[in-house]
């Protein structure tokens, strides 16, 4: 049986496979993602697995289920990384599901679905600033217009597929259809603290939030700083400055995170009353409909704490993603899951990050499991997961599959009834 | 008699000497400034004063009082500007003292002090970023740590001198001493919206602010905007915006005047909690004593907010200036000036923005004259003056100078009696 400590240590592998000398970098179609792919190729093998990289660089396992060619539960995570990164964000998921395809291996289960395993290619969007291309591919979402988009070094998407040995032409042989799967589950460190704030080692993912992101511009007028009189001011930081309390205040009151990551001034002299405020907006709930109900209460409140002061506030959207939800049944099958390991009302909660679900979930139902990490850091070297939630986690998502296999049997019953 | 046309015209006619093509710049020791020193040398001629250029490049005109060698009332205000500067700021009060000199030679009045005119040759510090070189020079205030500074090109102040035709090393014969100075009387633009507010054309300086300056850093925890829930974040920039608030607020309840002109926040990424935020801050009040127990109150109650939330405060001061008062004996005699135009009751007003008084109230006492300026508009080619209230304004300083005689001779009677 595939132990903890062989998971810990095959996450530690990985990190071999780097564009940095120190530290981890390993980004979509480099040598590093190559290498990657065949370590965990070659784990996959030792699990059972028959083996294939799809049209996008994702590496895939499979086992077949009672019959051949049944539809595939798909359980995985990404393989690439953010610059500097841990060794657990994306890999823990992936070398878990190997571990798991493994162990139901060894025991000789006979599943009503196929098993797959994927390592997405690219979950983070480090080399070409679009995240979620390995899952796009997957999931039949791919953009003909990436392909001119270009890296840091002015290599084409295009171009890194050919140099990889891929065949640009032929990515969408990437694309599931929604008949050939049965679910996505996916196994991920929560990258934030409430986990180990509750002193638990695992929990259920509801939704994974999408963003919206904007740039709020607030337009005053510039004078000299000693010749103005308050009256006289249209000062647009302190405009600004009370639209940034408010935005804290009111998504403390709500189910939404909101931050503002950015600002700048103009003319921006020590002397000079500001003319002119910009700043980011990062907005993310649960469910779209509480995010766009915030950001509708922000446009109002601002604009009106704005007009008191005689300023001008105008905005535009710079990105949107819709949130991800949980399928209910999957979810119940995770949460089926847990209580083998000894937690019966886990806890459930959303993730304020992307995940690959977002793209697989456009083509199957997906369910996530967190494990707790170290002070929710992530993203970053520090990055920690202790073995004992890794221990529970393999025997969660074991029994995870097995929950989601009686439901299956349970619906041909049915159909049989 | 010199009318207030005159004066309009002449100021038009110093905007000719200009480093820009279109609009004006002229800075020290600049052909520019040579070239207005000439021009205005020649209206101290033709007005009757005997003129010279001191060991600093400031332009002066004398005229003998009831006997020759008498201490001299200075008269004047600066030749130089900011860059794209309006007509006025400067300008103004040294051609309108010339007039006034005029006006009292053409009439014969046997004053009992001579009567002195300059043209400063450094207010702005436009070229080395040092203010007032001018009037230190007259004051004794010059550093020689200042020589090693450099202009835009690299050129320092002492080679702009020797390029001048200037001796740096006879510097200190621009050193005016006590007892050869009665005081000095300034009319300027008011570079600020009151008198326009009041419906008045002139107004008493009851004292030249001086501004402290800082850089306040607040800093918290860099975290993932989308893992961080509100209760583990220290925000950086909800922080400032606090602070910023902070200081508006207590600012309009108190006599001073603050401005937070720059803001920059660390990391800077929009999905990123802000880790630092650092912000400017410039204070400025009548009296020192108001401004300093300001800024001691904003350091307590930004400390404690800072506090409240888990983040630390620091800060340090980049410029410090203290205010210079105008002496009580002068302001009456502006008031006195002032009540020739029919307006008995003045607005006594301080001025928010530096003067040459800075400087020259080391060695002398000071009194200034404010005109009103459309919209408070300075420091822009927009700035803007009416005739109207130059020839006030004419009237006013010319009544304020027969008003310092009066006292002068009174002095005079009181030693005798």
């Amino acid at each position: 049986m595939t132990t903890s400590d062989e998971v810990m240590r095959r996450c530690a592998e990985l990190d071999r496979f780097s564009a940095r000398a120190t530290g981890l970098e390993r980004v979509y179609l480099s040598a590093e993602h190559r290498a990657a792919n065949e370590a965990v190729a070659g784990w996959m093998r030792d699990a059972g697995l028959t083996t294939w990289v799809d049209a996008a660089g994702n590496q895939y396992g499979r086992m077949e289920g009672r019959e051949p060619g049944l539809p595939a539960l798909l359980l995985g995570s990404h393989l690439d990384t953010v610059p500097d990164a841990g060794s657990y964000d994306g890999m823990l998921g992936v070398v878990m599901a190997v571990a798991v395809a493994r162990r139901l291996h060894e025991d000789d289960v006979a599943l009503p679905f196929a098993l797959e395993v994927v390592g997405f290619s690219d979950e983070e969007g480090t080399r070409f600033g679009k995240a979620l291309l390995g899952s796009s591919a997957a999931a039949g979402l791919w953009d003909d217009a990436w392909w001119s988009v270009r890296d840091a070094r002015g290599v084409t998407l295009r171009q890194a597929f050919v140099d990889f040995g891929l065949d640009p032409d032929r990515v969408g042989e990437a694309a599931r259809r929604p008949e050939e799967l049965v679910g996505y589950l996916e196994a991920h460190i929560e990258q934030g603290p409430y986990l180990e704030a509750a002193d638990a080692s695992l929990g259920v993912v509801s939704s994974i939030a999408g963003a919206r992101r904007f740039t709020l511009s607030v337009i005053g007028e510039a004078r000299h700083a000693g010749g103005t009189p308050y009256e006289r001011r249209k000062d647009a930081l302190v405009g600004a400055s009370e639209a940034i309390s408010l935005i804290e205040r009111l998504a403390r009151a709500s189910v939404c995170v909101a931050t503002v990551g950015q600002i700048s001034v103009a003319p921006g002299g020590v002397n000079v009353v500001p003319g002119q405020a910009d700043f980011s907006l990062d907005l993310r709930a649960e469910r779209d409909v509480d995010r766009d109900v915030l950001w509708d209460r922000y446009v109002t409140e601002i604009g009106a704490l704005c007009a008191a002061r005689g300023l001008r506030f105008c905005w535009h959207e710079t990105h949107s993603a819709p949130a991800m939800p949980c399928a209910s049944w999957l979810r119940e099958a995770v949460v089926e899951g847990i209580a083998v390991t000894g937690d019966h009302a886990p806890m459930e909660l959303w993730s304020r990050a992307g995940h690959d679900g977002m793209a697989v979930g456009h083509v199957t139902d997906i369910g996530m499991l967190f494990l707790r990490c170290f002070d929710g850091i992530s993203h970053h070297p520090a990055e920690s997961v202790r073995e004992v939630d890794v221990a529970r986690g393999l025997d969660a998502f074991e029994a995870a599959v097995l929950a989601v296999a009686a439901r299956i049997d349970a619906r041909r019953v049915e159909v049989v009834v």
